[in-house]
């Protein structure tokens, strides 16, 4: 087996190799005549700006936790934790950077050789994401298991990699979020409604942070979000292994099989993204969004197949395979029901109760929004029902491992949305012509579809993960204490459920506020600029675009940390402070509150933003009508729903379990 | 003790007795002239023929259970459960019948004789309501108690008059709600923003309809929401006795004193409540709202007081008597919270947001409102941690008990405000003048605060109700079972979390769906009525009112069914399909989801409201300006929010806590 697990750390490898080649490719792509390449560059400048002093404000806070682990859980549980924040951090910056190199290459390759071109470099850009965060993640976790996972007295130290992931990914995703929402709500209301000019006009001067916004938020904070459920998934999987009890009669498997079954997993899942990958290069010029499907779901069948071999070859269980097929299914399912949510069906309705003002539009896309926990969630407990009956705890974890393997194949299709966004948005600016943008928004749509699935597909693996992440805090207190029981009927577990309870609502209602605030500061600088610029509204002067990415980026950092320091602390504080039994109830309070806010503002803002698309495209009256500006305002409040406060509860919960796995041996 | 335990049922009657001489004594004002009778008997039968349609379905739907119940359980709980479900119907309809009568009287106190009798009457009006629910309670279970509660065998079968009456309030409140704001929105949108013509102008077809609403809503829905949490506690408490395991070194009490003492105690604060009540009276010359508040927390004290010594009377441990006071304090600083929320400080800030429009109103209110957990949440953290520890579970149901104890004063000051409200409503109808309307307008006002703060209360007592009742679930399987345990890592109690943390999400969205579906009937029929009625406008015609009234009931009867059969079947179906394990995990789930729900929409729909009347009072540009519109579009979102699902929320946790507690006996 020791030479094994070399295949980790050797894949990752592979997976940078494959994603620098591609890199290489995009690179070779024209970025068109000086206007557009000017535009990119300030879209890129303005990205790197705010991803310096994000992430600057992210060293100190991460110098803060290196030093608590270092004093409370040795060098190695903080070593590890560096990897997973450089890790994590690498993955984000990786992806921001090819996306904003991309973008432009997508749009003069849509104005000068067509449809097929721009859909493959769009493609190409997301999947250097996408191949990124898989290899960093099997390329860090399989390295410190190499050095920490033989020995049970340092394999506690790996779960420091999670926690620096999630601490990463939490600021980005809310830095991130708000960054993009305020950006956004402040052009789209200005521009679109108070200047009545089109979207991502030149003259708007916040459209270059709206632009900015797309990377920042829905790439590097994406990539982050979905990096941490990856690890976090293998870390658990791992963690329950290293201390479950192994039925003699009826065994999974050897232990060392057990515990690196999760690795071997997600490297096979790497290699299957990668001919994920290759497929949709073939299909490419066919229908973009049959591509993009052929992919996807290439890669997961592959997948299911290739992962029948591996656990034959690890010599454990086929019931393990039977709930890693659970995993993959469910997270598929999960993501049509986002899907059905975001399309026909839900939106026309929503779009409908426009005709009856904007708070009917409200109430039905809420109304919408919560129904649609309903079958997600269920598909949850199936997952949790199967898998825990075949392999128990670790069922479930490697359950979430089968839903994420396959990660750099979803994630490249995340990342491919907003590039093609912000491709539309260039030929916008650069005013190539009808033709051009007719191309980047037919790109669009097919990314927006794509991303509500993928969307949905987060959360899901994002809960399943946290799951196994509690179960694996449980055990290791368990090992320590036999007695350790969270029962629901004992008080000091059921405070710890309400208080559990309580985060997500305070950290969604901070981000949310966070944005609005933002928000408001970025209308009235953008009204300053059309008032007090002369001749900007007639196209004879240039809007200061910094300034607006300069007040998005300063608010996004400073309200980031309210919301990241609760998140970390109160695993420590609760702890500690009242018990080990109370923060079992907390981090299951957290997790339900999070994974039913999180579907239901991601499905309310996506279907509230497609209601909106709906009526543009001519339906009720189309643009212009007093439906249409009822389902604006939909869309707006929609915005930091499904991009800020949304995405932000999977990595709460993540976050929280994490910092509580890695506190465990403390608390026991 | 035998003869004590006739007390419950003496205070009932006594109880009984004070509300019909309140009722006399408001009968005795005068109805005014014929015009105002005849509006005030257009509501009144308005209301009774929803009722009488209401109680007609729910009659039904009882009989199902109640055969469901004698086959399983036997006639005893089959006759309590007969027992629990007439007793809610009367509290409701005595409340309403009297509401009805009292509201034209406020109105003509108000013309002839000014403020101080006009609060009077709507206070009486209320009170009847308040007494009602007290002492129905105490009779009904006093009654029951002393049949069946001396002997173990039979003591069970008291549960059944709990799920009676929660069956039944939860088809109040969910019909009523419905009903009440299909109305309200329907004659908003169409008369105040289409037509332009003021609040309640008799020329609005569905201003009948609207104060009907008040009636079957706010009265009618809250006194059988209050009704069952009131029983529910004092049953819980007597359950969590009547199986304990007494500690012999330190015992709380005798069993028999412990079984009794909620009753005991709830008779006392029914006697505090009608003190209470002479209190308002005697300072209703004063300044309104210093009369309601003096009576409120006079009670109170009074109670607090009494109580010690009732506990000394039957013998029990003084810290009882501590846990019961950490449920009364509790209960205020849930009711001051949810009063900051729709005051001052928040309400000011989401008015300020209609400054960028509609969506940033909306954006900052769920914010508020989801902010707007953490205190009252907390609250209940500390209540449970400090009753438990006094008196372990048995505690935590006493500080429920002391919580509601003096739930006639409190329901009084709700029921007043809908009261106040009508009588405004017939002023205006009427055409009885501006100085009449200002006087309703500040006995209103003061409603209005009142019923915040009453909402708040109604849901923290709701919760700990709830909490009690599934603590005697798992205490009443455990005596059949004893190693059963609600433990959170065991994936059936888990996956029970889970389905449970759906239910309030899907309650919530089918009763918002419901308002919205059925506002837009009655917004069709009320522009139809405008376009198709000659002179209706101009005043010349009569609009058709009752086929106003007509859709409202017909949509409520039909959609309150699905959101009550699912909560009063999810027990049945689980705890047999499933188990008691996945059962109670379910419980857990769905009270976490109904109060982070309900203290989120009904405080939420509380600051829009009043942030539209902020704006209104001639803030920020006052009535007109665009700001106020964007105020409207919250107060509209707001209204299915705070007076439908949000209430929904508190009786679906009880009635399913019943239910199962009810099974628990089969399920073991």
């Amino acid at each position: 087996m020791s030479t094994n697990a070399l295949i980790p750390t050797l894949f990752g490898v592979v997976g940078l190799i494959a994603a620098m080649i591609i890199y290489q490719r995009v690179r070779r792509y024209p970025t068109g005549d000086a206007k557009v390449a000017e535009i990119g560059d300030q879209i890129h400048l303005g990205a790197m700006v705010f991803m310096r002093r994000e992430y600057t404000m992210l060293a100190w806070f991460c110098l803060v936790l290196v030093v608590l682990l270092w004093y409370f859980l040795g060098y190695k549980t903080a070593l590890s934790f560096i990897a997973g924040a450089v890790a994590s951090a690498a993955a984000g910056l990786i992806g921001m950077r090819t996306a904003t190199r991309a973008n432009v290459r997508t749009t003069v390759a849509a104005h000068n050789e067509g449809r097929d071109e721009a859909l493959a470099v769009a493609f190409f850009g997301g999947s250097i994401m996408g191949l990124a965060v898989a290899s960093l993640g099997l390329l860090g976790l399989g390295t410190l298991y190499l050095f920490f996972g033989g020995d049970p007295e340092t394999a506690h130290s790996i779960h420091g990699f999670g926690m620096g992931a999630s601490s990463v990914a939490l600021f980005s995703r809310v830095g991130g979020g708000i960054f993009t929402k305020s950006a956004d709500i402040g052009a789209d209301l200005v521009g679109k409604v108070e200047a009545g000019i089109p979207e991502d006009d030149p003259r708007n001067p916040g459209v270059i942070a709206d632009n900015v916004g797309d990377n920042v938020g829905d790439v590097a904070g994406m990539g982050s979000d979905i990096f941490e459920s990856y690890c976090g998934s293998m870390i658990a999987s791992i963690a329950i292994a290293s201390t479950m009890v192994i039925d003699v009669m009826d065994p999974l498997g050897e232990r060392t099989a057990l515990m690196f079954l999760p690795l071997a997993l997600a490297s096979t899942g790497l290699v299957c993204s990668i001919i994920g990958i290759v497929l949709v290069r073939a299909f490419a010029a066919r229908e973009p969004g049959l591509a993009l499907r052929i992919g996807t779901i290439g890669s997961a069948v592959i997948f299911i197949a290739l992962a029948f071999v591996v656990i034959q070859w690890v010599e454990v269980s086929y019931k393990i395979w039977l709930a890693v097929l659970a995993g993959a299914i469910g997270g598929i399912v999960i993501g049509l029901v986002t899907e059905y949510y975001t399309s026909s069906g839900p939106v026309e309705r929503i779009a409908r109760a426009g005709e009856t003002g904007p708070a009917t539009v409200i109430i039905t896309g809420f109304a919408k929004g919560m129904e649609s926990v309903t079958i997600p969630v269920l598909t949850l407990c199936v997952i949790i029902t199967v898998s825990s009956l075949l392999a128990g705890l670790y069922g479930v974890g490697l359950a979430a491992v089968g839903m994420l393997a396959t990660v750099g194949m979803t994630m490249a299709i995340d990342a491919y949305g907003p590039v093609a966004d912000n491709a539309g948005g260039i030929a916008e600016m650069s005013g190539l012509g009808e033709e051009t943008r007719a191309i980047t928004d037919s790109l669009d749509e097919v990314g927006n579809t794509t991303a509500a699935i993928g969307k949905g597909f987060a959360i899901g693996a994002a809960a399943l993960a946290a799951l196994a992440i509690i179960a694996a805090y449980v055990e290791t207190i368990s090992a320590a204490k036999p007695d350790f029981v969270l029962a629901i009927s004992d008080p000091k577990v059921l405070v710890g459920l309400f208080i559990g309870g309580i985060l997500p609502f305070l950290i969604a209602s901070l981000t949310m506020t966070a944005v609005g605030d933002a928000a408001y500061e970025m209308i009235n600088e953008i009204r300053r600029q059309f008032r007090e610029i002369p001749g900007l509204l007639e196209g004879r002067a240039k809007p200061d675009t910094a300034r607006c990415v300069d007040i998005a980026t300063a608010a996004a950092i400073k309200r980031m940390i309210p919301p990241g320091v609760i998140a970390v602390a109160v695993p420590w504080v609760v702890g500690f402070g009242i018990g080990p039994e109370t923060l079992g109830g907390v981090l299951a309070g957290a997790l339900l509150g999070c994974v039913l806010l999180a579907l239901t503002m991601a499905n309310a803002g996506g279907a509230w933003d497609n209601a909106k698309k709906f009526v543009e495209k001519g339906n009720l009256g189309g643009k212009g009508t007093d439906t249409h500006a009822a389902t604006v305002v939909g869309d707006t409040v929609g915005d930091p729903f499904k991009d800020t406060s949304g995405p932000s509860m999977n990595i709460l919960i993540n976050v929280m379990a994490l910092v509580s796995l890695v506190i465990a041996p403390l608390l026991a």
